[in-house]
């Protein structure tokens, strides 16, 4: 079963059970009305060793920095600013005190720069490995949250950043290279501004964070809105690699948005005068019961069979 | 550093990010008002195989149901309902598609038994081991929070069952014997409805749930209350054990509250009348600055050195 069909699974599963507001799975956060126009969005993320980080490459600074950044992003993405965060941490032998110290800053040198308050969590020991699960917590406008069923045929398709730069990092860490992607590996950047910058924007309609790569990414969207999309390989901003690495690689969170095409142009503008850099238009949505990516390279339709990052 | 010692550098490392309303780390939930007199509670707790549970000794199916009940009982100790719950998931490769249905079976019963929707999640793959993230979420109304802070001296000390049943049951279990404490072990009972009922009562100051063991989990009221405690040793309800492995062995959940001695015969009547058995007395709150525990023996002060279980 793949890490979508457990999903899937366990979304059917519990679907009989009443929801009491909260909304269903599906987004990058849950969403819960509380009163008025307010709502409360929650994320979780589960951080394995050996499957998500390898701590004899990586700082304990750097997994606890990148342990909540990877959070935060899910909650910008919704269009909502992250107030608050859970941390469950089990810890083997050999990385206890001085490991979990390290950790801890890390974690808590993001949560002080954007004002995350850490409520709660659980720690213990592990038997083998680092395991780390996150909470993040946000409150905002119900008018502001951006989900992925909002795209509409004819949208513009945007990533507000470039592509792969976290998958040749990753390489670079293996290798003991201390690159500019090695960086952004370590210490990915949620855009937290620019998210909740977005969903007061009514021209965007479908938004979420990429973390698996545009390849899968794209495509929940594409699934949760009913539509097909058109991306043009020669637009994707590859950063120091190739279109497939870009696509494919995942953990870049950078925000992935669809924006109404008559605005477009406007909304270009407004976005660089705000954060001093253009999004990148990298295709548009179009009509299509397959719900899947058609890629487009100067004109011509080539089928790459691209795929995203998969945990299982 | 101990799991406590942990906690407590994490609770002042982050003690200067304004908290926007939540309280602050130190109960079995966070608390966040909502509006009005609406609170919100929400607490996590993280089982590892090999520390919290041994995968060939106890059923996907159990692991499940024991991983939401024990979250479940973090929310009734607030004298809160439990409404919603997060689900994060780590499977390595001897446990994948079979395993991972039974589980959410498991989960899901007592789900469904309780009412709780399941609003979120992560599913990832594991190097080593089984490992499981639950987050449990509860509203209810500010003035029936109860919190290890508000013990007064003079209290009575109770607690809503029987203990040492978990921690005989794990010995039967480890040995294939498949007894009622084997049971217990396997499928701890969240008292919700205790815990909501006594969320009501005016009279129950401070609560909480026996998670690590009486001699463990007393001090957490004691300290939070600054106060001290005489425990009666022959009013321990052990079952089927002796008196440590009662206040020592964990994992019982029965829930541990103090109620204004004025109110305790009157109280006891109503507890039963609405339960069908009485809570027992096993102390009372007094002053003292130690903030520990005083094992008293048929009237004279024992000196036994228990404490209660540590996953570090």
């Amino acid at each position: 079963m793949s890490e979508f069909g457990l999903i899937e699974h366990i979304a059917r599963r519990f679907a009989t059970i009443d929801r009491r507001g909260w909304e269903a799975i599906g987004d990058d956060c849950t969403v819960l009305p509380i009163v008025g126009d307010e709502v409360m969005v929650m994320t979780t993320d589960m951080l394995v060793e050996g499957v998500h980080f390898l701590r004899d490459k990586m700082s304990a600074t750097d997994i606890g920095y990148k342990s909540l950044a990877v959070n935060l992003s899910d909650v910008a993405a919704m269009g909502v600013r992250p107030e608050a965060a859970l941390l469950s941490l089990a810890l083997p032998a050999d990385a206890e005190e001085e490991w979990a110290k390290e950790f801890i800053e890390g974690f808590h040198s993001l949560a002080e720069a954007e004002g995350v308050a850490l409520v709660g969590g659980d720690t213990t020991s592990s038997a083998d490995g680092v395991v780390i699960n996150v909470v993040a917590i946000g409150r905002g406008r119900a008018a502001c949250v951006k989900r992925r069923s909002a795209a509409k045929v004819g949208d513009k398709i945007y990533v507000a950043g470039t592509l792969g730069g976290s998958a040749i990092g990753l390489k670079d860490l293996i290798a003991g290279r201390e690159t500019a992607c090695a960086l952004e590996h370590r210490r990915p950047v949620a855009q937290i501004e620019e998210g909740v910058w977005l969903g007061e924007c009514g021209e965007v309609h479908a938004m979420m964070d990429l973390s698996d790569g545009l390849a899968s990414d794209l495509c929940h969207i594409l699934k949760a809105s009913h539509c097909a999309a058109e991306v043009y390989v020669e637009q994707i901003p590859a950063r120091e690699c190739d279109v497939e690495s870009a696509v494919c690689g995942g953990e870049d969170y950078k925000l992935l948005f669809t924006v109404s095409s008559d605005s477009a142009a406007e909304f270009e503008q407004d976005f660089e005068a705000r954060f001093g850099f253009r999004p990148y238009a990298v295709g548009r949505i179009v009509e299509g019961e397959d719900e899947s990516i058609r890629w487009i390279e100067n004109g011509t339709e080539i089928n790459p069979q691209w795929r995203g990052f998969s945990h299982f």
